[in-house]
């Protein structure tokens, strides 16, 4: 049970955001400039971020969503998702993929420990700042987002088919869409 | 260095919102909402907070900053900011606030460390909903600004004048304002 009045019927984030809309309106705003705004990187590729960096805090609601929307903007190569999440440096991913997800993987643990040579590899593989930029906020934003979550033991659904379908939509129309039930 | 390119004479988190303003827009809406929108606690109180994540993380530059502002705004007792990043437990603070302050310290290290009791102890020193949720959101926010600012390397100045200057100003204006070297 969440650690705090959440109206039923409402996984995750999504019942927080509902009943905290003055942070909410932020977070959603965001969330669409992060992961949907002009970058050097796709869509696919931050969701990828946000997911690997969702597994790697355990937060099982964050990692299945956002899964589900890398998995549907990747279409043909939704594959590459579970692969990555699995074992990243034995997946199908760009070396420029990888040496941005050993940061990611930094910024998940502790800022301070990304090193020149990770950044020098990221970009010998062809990252520019925006992408460095786009990895390390995404990879932090998902620290806040993960303790969000998990902080207020909110509830996540355990089928399958929800994050789904919920991950398509979301993939579709974006961040800044809300609708009830439909997220 | 930073790895990446940003303005010089900008410290910490501050060429970083100046280099990327579409994902700063909602960074600052955020933590305007957050730590200075309508509350149960005082915005002293969430500064305090994010001061003791940032601390508990050891992002020099966020530790500081938000050091200078929970000292302005708490005024006359400003000296509890440093004898709670010290010894929150041993510090003149309410039952209430180190309630509060173990929460965010559960949240800082994995947002599934928060327990019932943790909870139900804030509750009964007179924590509501508000306040749970704000102290959970401010210390998964910190947690992602902290990696924000250490994860691209930014410079933390070692003048302590100078983060007194800028806190007082901070405290006064709040984070929608925005002043080139005044920040």
């Amino acid at each position: 049970m969440a650690h705090i009045d959440l109206p039923p019927g409402l996984p995750g984030i999504t019942g927080l955001l509902t009943s905290y809309p003055e942070t909410a309106k932020h977070l959603r705003g965001f969330a669409e400039a992060l992961l949907r705004g002009p970058s050097s990187l796709t869509s696919a590729e931050r969701e990828l971020i946000a997911t690997f960096v969702s597994a790697e805090n355990e937060c099982v609601f964050c990692m299945n969503s956002h899964a589900a929307i890398a998995r549907s903007l990747f279409g043909a190569d939704r594959d590459l998702v579970d692969h990555a999440i699995a074992d990243f440096q034995r997946a199908d991913l760009s070396d420029k993929m990888k040496a941005l997800l050993v940061i990611a993987g930094k910024v998940q643990q502790d800022g301070r420990g990304v090193t020149e040579d990770d950044v020098a590899a990221a970009r010998a593989a062809g990252a520019d700042d925006k992408a460095i930029h786009d990895t390390v906020l995404t990879a932090a934003a998902f620290c806040m987002f993960n303790r969000y979550v998990d902080g207020l033991g909110t509830w996540a659904p355990e089928d399958a088919a929800a994050y789904e379908q919920a991950g398509a939509l979301r993939a579709e129309k974006g961040y800044l869409y809300v609708a009830g039930c439909d997220e």
